[in-house]
């Protein structure tokens, strides 16, 4: 049905290769579908061309205009996504497996968009603040900011997501304006290559933004530098072998890897068969077995339950698996596609016969399996196959060969330690779910499965209803584990942005820091503006430009009124006798009176640019306020973030932070905290 | 003057090794003052030790207990300092050097002390929130948590820091509870022996938390985890070789590297030569190269200055180094030490021989240099040195070989990006400083050299008075540069604990996460609280203990009345015409006015446990709050840290920040905020 046509790499601006070199098979039949080229790749010109062009293109624009195009990218994507799924069956995948890797990406893509506007400045220095004051005089405080690196990501992926793979890889990268070669494994490169494709005709990546490597890399590794990155998602042996490359340790260069694992799902003893949260638990071992026909990184590997439920465990999945209809994935009522290739099935078949010594199989009908619409055999099916190891404590295999199929073992614990002993038996994992109604054995059991986890995943019957499970990575949440998951961290929010940046402190006068920082630091020159900065329209008002209010006396009748109209009347205010006996010795202004008569000081009251008081952050009461006292407040620009925004009217607008410093008649501090505002364009 | 002794290792509670083995040599006169010992250690027996004592006894403390044991130790260390001033003359280092190694050293564990109280919890979960919704039914949420890893810090140190080197690893390895092997630099491990002596001796550390290695490595990177974690600082040479570790490699463990490199210091254009900065760079320049005798990581190596003033800068730097008496430390008037071997001496020697090739040598009286002092001779005294290289952009050499002493290279440029270009040739250093006055040349600057920089010192006139200057790390502020400079990142405040600790995402509901982090998270389950929550002391107090107050219609009088109050007349509040216009289509009450209504709603107005609620966190305004609508507020105990602290009057007490939802009669959320209080603990 599909004409095997040549796949092509993207290098230096141009589609490269003609000529047809490795076959690629479709997973349903083994049937010829496309072939990788023969051309070998000039990766010294990619580079040259990514260090040149795509870092140029890159830093032309800002973190906030990477995440606008991010979103356009995401929006392009998700219009043509039927495309993807179409391919995305030849892999073997079911239409749910899909969504995973077709959504899922698109939807990283989206989410990057998003945390990128809502984070990041507009610029390309990331200040990653507080400044402090690292001396007595005020001349001399320090900082640090995230920068750009100057160099190039090397994305190297798995088969099993094609699409998700590269894409939560890239955003983040992208944002980091590192230009991306990206290198999918082979056996299902045409789906990157379609979506590459894709990204390419959009017109919306900067020129040298992304360059595709269908084969091998070549001499890609021995040329990078400690400027660039290398990112790969695989198996652990073979992260140790691109780890160990002697260019990558001699010149220091960046590795973050997320490897196979071998997860678990511990069924904690205060479940019984008759808790629904026993239900959960099966269904959640069922359905991470087989999802991806358990080629995911995140598969629950391992199924630790109490002793005396094992049997029962047994029974249920058993029952569960029996019911899950495998075959062709475009079949409608097929729950299980195929394994990606039969390469990938006999490596299965092997594994499951080592795990298979010793150890019972309770599931796993290889004679009579029969998978749906098979059509003349030659797909790459694999039975759901459940294992029991009864002593999993003495039994190494169980914790360190992973079967990548839909493969699991059972094994029984003899209390809540043993049961995260085991899991620890992994040597480090993406994730494991703990099954468990109560939170003093959550609070007990995850800070110890932390340990040896990129993530715990604690289900019962109140997070149930809206779990994105056990086997699923969010861009909020940090995807990786320690020790033989790889030990890398992706995802979980702008984290991931910031592995891609370099951090350095800086250190100067606070003037300097904030030329650099583009934040106001405190002690800097500030521009007394002549206008009220309130007045000024987001393009004109410039970070330092500042207020220095007039001044307002504090009376009891003050504070008589503020707790009229507060209702707040503690003592510290109102009780002369019992404010004797505070650190002050005397009654004093609320807090909150401070906080509104500063703004009362500083605030233009008729309609101007800004349009809104949001929110107000790190305030802190330096000193009391006591009756007598006058305070004046210095209100000074703090920081601008362009989201190129429009709000409904169709009015541009900004978010200023602003710097507010209240003092007394000593010039001390008594109030100091950011407020934030939107502030408009002009039109 | 010394009688050789032998230094022993301490390994599993037992100081360890009697026979003498390698010789070592006193920097002043190359005596023999030490030996290392022969025996060999059993480091299969440390690391077993490490991990079960080690961890044991400091998982029985919480990070707030640890940090409090560094302070106790600083101070215990700091009664002793003259000690370590005595040995540390051996080195060849002058007071204001030891004083680097020895009081930064020890400055730097109270640094830690104090970092660790200030931003620590008083449990072993570090929660890294805020928790964030995953699901739209309330059910499901995510966070992130750091946990300790389980496994030892092994702490590899450079010869020139044998105290400092030491402390700053320990120090945020200790807070994350690994234990430490510390393997000091043999050369001036005697130094390093007398301050773990010291440590010991104080039995303020917990069994197992520290071991001494003295002498080589031998089989223990070969026995490391994933769990564990190796820091290396020295050559970058000797950094390759051990990230090259197979068993390293192979288990996936975290390396961090802080390597020597070629740091610059940039003249920037806009200096000259009759500008108060102009003589800041020549200072900073020569107190760089020959501090320390030039053997710290970060001394200026490369002196890059416009062409027009490469003659001037010559001219002032030689006049300057020519004033710096070199001789025996300990002698009044001496500014400049020896390196601290002859085997620095030889190799530093030949470095600077290769430098010499084709480019002049400005100072460096090798001929009739007569170091003050040096008594018989056979010290490892070496002059300073100041080369000229006229083409920097053609030489590599400059760019790359370094002569770990007091050694620096002169080069001009034409145009600040052609002095980027020439900083970054060092392909990754810890440190530039740059000299201008003018904050556009600095924002422009200091982000490209931040790229390849692990810091960016910038000095002129009004940063002078204050600054710690371009050498010195410092605990605030993070240490280590990207590629040549190992990559690495060590302090900058609570990161480096974080380094140690092992992040997880966790995700359940909020209940659970609430029970696993320690923190209240919104939409978990509350403790309605009996009495009031502000009447309960520290101990009493439970996170979740909540209070749902009562209610409070908000009228137009109270809006005229805050507006008086305040004095905050703004057109959203009382202009009923602009009002019409906004976005919300009315006037609405000040936000500050809800905040002061909802303290009113929730304070308990006579003296109690509650002391002060010092500061707010995360204001936002979420809804407009109209005439006639009616507020309430949920107030919850969100967090507690006890950070063994007593007021004045000595009584106990700790920090509890609360939760606060303002809700309006929809049971919309209208405002929302942290607040944070003292409170008492019981008498």
């Amino acid at each position: 049905m599909h004409t095997p046509t040549t796949l092509q790499s993207h290098i230096a601006g141009r589609w490269h290769g003609q000529q047809a070199h490795q076959p690629l098979h479709s997973a349903l039949d083994n049937g010829l579908i496309y072939h990788t080229h023969a051309e070998p790749i000039d990766f010294a010109e990619a580079l040259h061309y990514a260090r040149k062009t795509g870092i140029r293109s890159l830093m032309q624009l800002d973190f906030q205009q990477r995440a606008q195009r991010l979103k356009a990218l995401a929006l392009y994507l998700m219009e043509r996504k039927e495309e993807l799924y179409e391919i995305s069956h030849l892999t073997g995948a079911t239409r749910p497996d899909s969504w995973v890797d077709v959504e899922g990406g698109i939807g990283t893509l989206f989410a990057y968009a998003s945390m990128g506007g809502r984070e990041l400045p507009s610029s390309n220095v990331l200040h990653e603040g507080p400044a402090m004051a690292l001396g007595k005089r005020g001349g001399f405080a320090g900082t640090h900011i995230l920068v750009p690196r100057g160099g190039v990501a090397v994305h190297i992926n798995a088969f099993n997501f094609p699409i998700w793979g590269l894409l939560e890889k890239f955003a983040p990268s992208f944002l980091a304006a590192m230009p991306c070669i990206a290198k999918p494994a082979t056996a299902t490169s045409y789906l990157t290559h379609t979506v590459v494709k894709m990204m390419m005709d959009s017109s919306l990546l900067p020129e040298g933004a992304l360059q595709l490597v269908i084969g091998g890399t070549g001499d890609l590794l021995d040329r990078l530098t400690g400027f660039d990155a290398v990112t790969f998602t695989g198996s652990a042996d073979t992260a140790v072998k691109l780890r160990s490359n002697a260019n990558l340790l001699r010149e220091g260069v960046p590795f973050t890897a997320e490897a196979d694992s071998l997860n678990a799902a511990i069924l904690a003893p205060d479940v019984t068969p008759d808790d629904p949260e026993f239900d959960l638990f099966v269904k959640e071992v069922a359905r991470e077995m087989t999802g991806k026909a358990g080629q995911k990184c995140t598969a629950i590997r391992r199924v630790i339950v109490p002793r005396q439920h094992v049997e029962a465990v047994g029974q249920r999945l058993r029952e569960r698996l029996a019911k899950i209809v495998v075959g062709n994935p475009k079949m409608d009522g097929v729950r299980m596609g195929a394994l990606a290739s039969m390469d990938q099935h006999r490596d299965v078949s092997e594994r499951v016969e080592r795990l298979a010594r010793g150890n019972e199989i309770l599931f796993g009908a290889r004679d009579g399996f029969n998978p749906v619409g098979a059509g003349g055999g030659g797909g790459a099916y694999f039975s759901p196959t459940l294992l029991l190891c009864r002593d999993a404590m003495r039994n190494d295999a169980v914790h360190d060969i992973e079967a990548f199929g839909p493969v699991s073992t059972l094994m029984p614990y003899d209390g809540i330690d043993e049961a995260l002993e085991l899991a620890a038996r992994g040597r480090g994992s993406l994730v494991t779910t703990l099954v468990t109604r109560d939170p003093a054995i959550a609070a007990h059991a995850v800070p110890v499965a932390a340990a040896s986890h990129g993530r715990v995943h604690i289900l019962e019957r109140e997070a149930a209803v809206d779990s994105t499970g056990h086997g699923s990575p969010l861009p909020q949440l940090k995807h990786g584990g320690p020790g033989r998951a790889g030990g890398g961290e992706e995802l979980g929010g702008i984290r991931a942005v910031k592995h891609f940046l370099q951090r350095a402190a800086v250190q100067g006068s606070p003037t300097m820091l904030a030329a650099v920082t583009g934040e106001y630091v405190r002690g800097g020159a500030v521009k007394e503006s002549d206008i009220h900065p309130f007045r000024r329209h987001f393009e004109d008002l410039q970070v330092g430009h500042s207020l220095l209010t007039h001044r307002r006396t504090v009376s009891e009748a003050d504070i008589v009124n503020f707790g009229g109209v507060s209702g707040d009347y503690f003592y510290m205010h109102f009780d002369e006798i019992a404010a004797k006996d505070t650190q002050f010795g005397k009654r004093i202004a609320h807090g909150y009176f401070v906080l509104s008569a500063a703004a009362g000081l500083f605030v233009s009251p008729a309609p101007g640019p800004v349009l809104a008081n949001y929110g107000l952050d790190n305030l802190r009461f330096v000193a009391p306020v006591a009756i007598g006292d006058t305070i004046r407040a210095r209100l000074t620009c703090k920081r601008k973030v362009d989201r190129n925004r429009t709000d409904e009217a169709g009015r541009g607008q900004g978010v200023v932070a602003w710097d507010v410093q209240v003092t007394n008649q000593h010039e001390e501090l008594v109030a100091s905290y950011d407020i934030l505002t939107l502030v408009l364009k002009h039109a």
